[in-house]
């Protein structure tokens, strides 16, 4: 079986922020995989710490400092100084997340979440594309 | 249903390629997900950019920077200074992309393009494995 | 066909250690896509060299030095020096490997393993969670 829908996530300010219920409300009863995929390329998508707030904080702080943006040698900054720092942020996290699914619950640990990576100062609606793979009826499944 | 092909790259100079259209082409009329593999740990795959060809420069100034090949600390360097750098680029840019696919068309943002990341300086064709799994009939679709 | 089962790993050490055997074993006789999935934010997967254990030593000293523990700005620091950069490495290699697989075999370079990246300076048995996509048919498959 094969589910596929498209959202747009509502605008997110320069930085990391937690998505987890915009994709998990549309995750059907089945077991397999979901994969969430982020249609742009100055924005990207991880798994990572769903609690503290300030670990999100500390990854804005990191990833500026190193992809600075006060380096003159890129060429492709016609759209500002955090145009092609965006692109690289995008690369080195990357456009998609997928994780296992079990009868519709997602099976990872407690403390993880998706996070939307959003490397533009100018805040917007960003698009993802959730596809979720998989049957009601596993062939080998052992408790988890 | 599982559609699954090895491709050859031709070879690329070190740096940073457009490739979508050789994945492109493979792709059967399905809905589902598209998993590209590279079957090599000194060059990688990434999603990004694919209309200014400054981006991809930008890419391979940013990680010359970012791993640099003059680190005498490298123990594995037998093959020489770009040897250890590429596993490691390797890694942080990683050896699958995988995005979704309905009805045979790639559902990416307008702005994306499929990149190989040649890590070495010795051209070389690098080997990809294409699996696409997926349905004729999707259980649930919003328009797209 | 969907497969699907939680493996707890032994404990390891800081640093980067093979552990293709752990998932290779569990993998059914199909051909789709394997993957690997570790259920926690301060350690991560990653697929590099198999051969030579110095290309492991030497993404520790690189990712020790991208990620420096005595940076005074991170704000998550309660459980020490290696809490915060844990969660950013896990980041920068990722939550998941996925790979090809073929009649049970995995389709990737002779070269190419499954790497635990245990980030923690305390030692714990880290889980994962397999899945496997596939079908025994394989609509076109070409050969490899």
């Amino acid at each position: 079986m094969v589910f596929q829908k498209t959202i747009q996530l509502p605008s997110y300010a320069r930085g990391f922020h937690l998505i987890s219920e915009y994709v998990l409300q549309e995750v059907p009863k089945i077991t397999g995989i979901v994969h969430v995929f982020i249609q742009h390329t100055s924005a990207s998508l991880t798994l990572n710490e769903n609690a503290d707030p300030t670990v999100r904080l500390d990854f804005e702080t990191f990833f500026n400092d190193l992809v600075p943006e006060e380096d003159s040698r890129y060429l492709h900054t016609e759209e500002g100084s955090d145009d092609m720092t965006s692109h690289i942020k995008s690369s080195l996290l990357g456009s998609s997340v997928s994780f296992p699914l079990n009868k519709g619950i997602p099976v990872w640990g407690i403390w993880q979440g998706i996070y939307l990576c959003e490397h533009r100062n100018a805040a917007r609606r960003r698009t993802l594309v959730i596809t979720v793979l998989g049957e009601e009826k596993v062939e080998s499944l052992f408790p988890i």
